[in-house]
């Protein structure tokens, strides 16, 4: 009997990933990893020169990513058909040995390893390995402590409505706000209707070889889509 | 010319660590620490085993934690002239050495390194390695996942008033709460009003050796320092 290993891999440096994680990653027998057809993939990329010689790989390419719409209901059915074939497929696989799935960031905060999780609950027996979140990363590029003393931190993602994200944005003190992409003029109209646009940040690919780190206001075409919006909490400091 | 590198060392985990901060650990000269008096201190005792030889270690003794209310101006003065010294101190170091401030979690993420941080702005060389924060060490203790989809993520500090922890609990997906402590009946109250009393889940010392996990219901005594209260999101999942 093996079991399912989701390692954490940090925010992008791979230096940032914690020594559990490293080992799980060098003693890897089969990695398993989310991708969008036709990448290489975030995860499969931070590991490279890591895994071990003759590691055998299964690349879990989305059927769908945003070529539809998250609120139209074939987005739910491929999706969901999509996880339930490589539930499967682990569950046998760690039936005879360990497979270590490597996530982005920590895998129990917003990612696609949490689909697998529920459905293969009594099936396989499974760990998680933390990992440092995008987020933390991204708030440390800045080179600005995100929150003080009593600060309240919302996290919210630009999917939402606009009126929702220019509510959240008035009644917080740091706000970190994650899957921006196309979202960015919502987004940007929402914070500006919060009055925070001015102090709001974009980290683009934080950690990694090509991070930038701009004010919000400075930004004119599109972002990537490992992007934050961070605004920093500004509390009780002695 | 050394610099000042604080290193976050995770949830309590030792193996949580990144590989950049345990590279930072074994090659430190001078590590220094916060820690109450007359205890050893969570961050020293994380590095048990993984300090080199001859390394000096400096113990920065809070001068009050919780005997003054932080509402007290002699509390803000007392910590204000602490770090104000230590800053002094370290700043003087780093002249001619490296430094390693020892974290716990996130350094950036309401840590004490902070107020040594900004003080020292334009006197000394600073790096900050990112850590796994505490939160995400006691989410993962849950074995549940904290947000999904377009879940919400409010953080917050059991020290704010009663009616906004409640506010804050009827008015997001998914929840954290750090610094519970003495502030554990008022929390409670705020979640009842909330109506979410039973779906709060109670990590203490998340990550560490003696670790536990248990609903809020449970809980009758007090709680240690290193508690965390966690209501997990439920957002959409295909
Ligand atoms: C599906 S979520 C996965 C989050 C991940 N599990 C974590 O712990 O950070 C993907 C979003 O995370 C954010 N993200 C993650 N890592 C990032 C990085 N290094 N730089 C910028 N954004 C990042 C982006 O906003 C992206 O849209
Ligand atoms: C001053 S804050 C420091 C937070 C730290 N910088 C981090 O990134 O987690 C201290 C609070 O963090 C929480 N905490 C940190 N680590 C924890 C752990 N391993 N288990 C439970 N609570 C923890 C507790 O609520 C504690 O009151």
């Amino acid at each position: 009997m093996g079991k399912i290993i989701c390692t954490g891999l940090g925010p992008g440096d791979p230096d940032l990933m914690s020594l559990r994680s490293y080992r799980a990653i060098q003693g890897a027998h089969h990695v398993a990893f989310f991708r969008k057809a036709g990448y290489k993939g975030q995860a499969r990329t931070l590991v490279d020169g890591l895994l071990p010689e003759g590691v055998v790989e299964h690349a879990m390419e989305y059927p769908v990513t945003t070529e539809i719409h998250f609120s139209d209901p074939e987005y739910n059915r491929q999706l969901a058909a999509f996880y339930d074939r490589w539930a499967d497929t682990l569950a046998e696989m760690a039936r005879s040995q360990d497979v270590v799935v490597l996530c982005e960031g920590d895998p129990f905060f917003y990612g696609s390893f949490m689909h697998l999780y529920t459905r293969l609950q009594g099936r396989a027996e499974m760990e998680i390995i933390p990992g440092i979140t995008g987020m933390t990363g991204c708030w440390t590029a800045t080179g600005l402590p995100i929150t003080w003393g009593d600060d309240v931190l919302t996290v919210a993602m630009a999917t939402l409505p606009e009126d929702e994200l220019a509510a959240r944005a008035a009644n917080t003190d740091a706000l970190v706000v994650m899957k921006i992409g196309r979202n960015l003029p919502k987004l940007r109209r929402a914070l500006e209707t919060a009055g925070r646009l001015d102090d709001a940040w974009l980290v683009e690919r934080g950690t990694m070889a090509d991070q930038t780190v701009q004010k919000l206001t400075e930004i004119t075409g599109k972002v990537p889509y490992f992007s934050i919006v961070i605004l920093h909490g500004q509390g009780r400091r002695p």
